[in-house]
């Protein structure tokens, strides 16, 4: 079998594995080392509350090479104060001294409940277990991916391999996502690896157009978590001449990331927390791009439209409501909406349809929503999914 | 047993039956007369969308003296084109006819489905009907509350007695909720009468005072509905010196208002759809009163909240996630928050608590989250309700 885990991308070593910090016994500890050192972009949550781990991340990120990233699921490590920090920069430390490099040249990252403290004693040595298993088989990848989820039902990976100047470049990606989702940026926590030889102001210029239109265009609850963080690690041992430009190979490097992002993306929706089925929004016809976002959120985002998904319910006028109320500008008289193909409400008026055909095109795994609010040229979208009591039953008792 | 319906006040007749506009064959029709001609204040949803009734009823509440409110259920006249501008203005008409009086001091309200037109034959059958059972018993007002309601599980009442130079006053009123349900205005369809003598200009500004403190402080959903509606009427038949300054007669009224808003609010946020208890969000330290306001309703529209008390967890995590994630300014090593009196979080740390306890608190069937930003001194609050598996089996089925 081929690995198409982050291990794949020459350079990158990884392990997961299980150290107490949940309850459940479920893996909770996830390490990826570089030993060559990569060049390293991230993006961070921009919740004004942050977890301990992005502080750190922040700080260390300032790196010039990145040797490692660590990671736990479980425990959030955010809303700890002065103690959570202290965990945070521990965690980096033990990871330093188990591959010998420096603690600021170690990413953190944590996910899970806000407001408990790490056990540490395990934690520590939860690292130092994974530090000695570290491999870069698939399964060790896999391990990975399975070792950051939280309530996740499966590991979100995605591949892409393509040419550059004729050697083989990969980029390989792992995403938990499931709930606490909303724009900006949907991730929670995204780990990209690649080998391909970059400037890290290009690979930074990378990462923040690809998210820009696949995680961050992403919602489940609209929620922002205070740990929301992606990585993306570039080793360079591609081989290649590096990209110091914005070139074709440039293009066809940041093509190729900005799909494996959109991968994870849609693997994202249909793997949220009790998600059932997912949908785009596409909006047209906005009075300026950022009210084109906020209406495509809007009707995203909307349970009353996220329940009606989940009913196979070709439910239109709680879609028009939605965009009603965001406070963006629109034209009663030229508003329109189509179920993919299926135009259901014209100048502001409703349509003859074939409601059977309607609810075939909602009862779909994933359809789109194009809503034109008649008031301008701009244009935007969304990736939203349906809302279930399943949602409710896992965010009822994940805590206590 | 003594009459505390919209018919209790002086001067008020009402109907309530059904005439068809709902397949299930519940009450749908519902009129409010008031011969003696009433002076009478509103409150409009601000979604920019709006119902056909909503159209008509603001042309028509310029009329100095209305003398009937009729009002249907199961179809919301919402995106229904000039065909449902039409059939709006034909309730009107049918209603003053019935009733001797002008199209235009009759004002009229829907709710239910968006984007379906009304069934024109049945609803005037319906009107004529209801004009011809008009009372001013206690059963007629409670089959007017009745004949409102749509995903509602009881009719929300209230009534307050107060004394104004000498003469008993009467404040009576009656309101659906349910879904669809975020300020401004938290109400779907809300009518109050008394019989009051108050200057038009007054009973505006009290009405706008009461709401202002109450249904728009309530979320359910955050949705605004495209038909949201507030009617007061006052008969003036109390027979009091009118109230004509703001004076503390009429301050009195207005409190009396105001308290009776609050008591609707409060039943509507416990029979929202779905709901099975209550909280109030408190925002403390904010920088200003429109943050708090944000911060308060962030709080209380946030799904992995709503879903925690609807566990009895207190899960404070995800209420300081929903503050730093709704854009308003705060101090992170100042944040606080509190369930009822038991402080969980202080100074950007989590404190030791009773888990128990706080358990406890969160199990009530109502109960308060305080939040303190710790960026300034403004205070707002917000009601809302948890969300629960039901809410989604409601929405997800409710339409087709």
């Amino acid at each position: 079998m081929t690995n198409e885990t982050i291990t794949a991308p020459r350079g990158f070593l990884a392990a997961g594995l299980a150290c107490g910090i949940k309850v459940s016994g479920k893996p909770d500890m996830a390490l990826i080392s570089c030993p060559s050192g990569a060049t390293a972009a991230a993006v961070f949550t921009t919740n004004k509350v942050v977890s301990a781990a992005v502080q750190v991340a922040r700080e260390h990120f300032k790196s010039r090479k990145i040797y490692a990233v660590v990671a736990n699921s479980g425990k959030a490590n955010a809303c700890t104060g002065q103690k959570g920090l202290t965990n945070a920069r521990k965690m980096c430390a033990v990871t330093a001294k188990a591959l010998g490099v420096k603690p600021e040249q170690v990413l953190v990252a944590s996910t899970g409940v806000i407001g408990e403290q790490l056990p540490m004693p395990k934690t520590n040595a939860g690292i130092v277990a994974a530090a000695a298993q570290l491999s870069d088989s698939a399964e060790a990848g896999q391990a990975f991916a399975r070792a950051i989820m939280t309530t996740d039902t499966k590991p979100k990976q995605a591949i892409r391999r393509l040419k550059i100047s004729g050697q083989d470049v990969t980029i390989a990606g792992a995403v938990k996502g499931a709930g606490m989702i909303g724009p900006n940026m949907a991730t929670t926590l995204l780990f990209i690896t690649t080998d391909v030889a970059i400037s890290k102001v290009l690979l930074e210029t990378a990462l923040m157009s690809a998210i820009g239109d696949s995680l961050n265009k992403l919602t489940v609850d609209g929620h922002q978590s205070t740990n929301d963080t992606a990585f993306l690690l570039a080793s360079g041992l591609a081989g290649q001449r590096p990209i110091t430009s914005k070139c074709p190979r440039y293009r066809k490097f940041a093509q190729a990331l900005a799909e494996l992002c959109t991968d994870l993306a849609r693997q994202m929706a249909l793997d949220a927390e009790g998600a059932t089925r997912m949908f785009k929004v596409i909006v047209h016809g906005a009075a300026t791009a950022k009210e084109a976002a906020r209406a495509a959120r809007a009707v995203a985002d909307y349970p009353l439209v996220k329940c009606a998904v989940h009913g196979g319910d070709p439910n239109w006028g709680r879609i028009i409501c939605a965009v009603g109320s965001c406070g963006v500008k629109l034209n009663p008289a030229k508003l329109a909406c189509k179920l993919d193909n299926l135009t259901v409400f014209r100048n502001g008026a409703p349509v003859k349809f074939d409601a059977k055909k309607a609810a075939a095109i909602v009862a779909q795994i994933e359809h789109t929503i194009t809503v034109d609010l008649g008031a301008g040229g701009a244009t935007d979208f969304c990736y939203g999914c349906d809302l279930t009591a399943e949602y409710v039953h896992i965010n009822a008792d994940y805590h206590t």
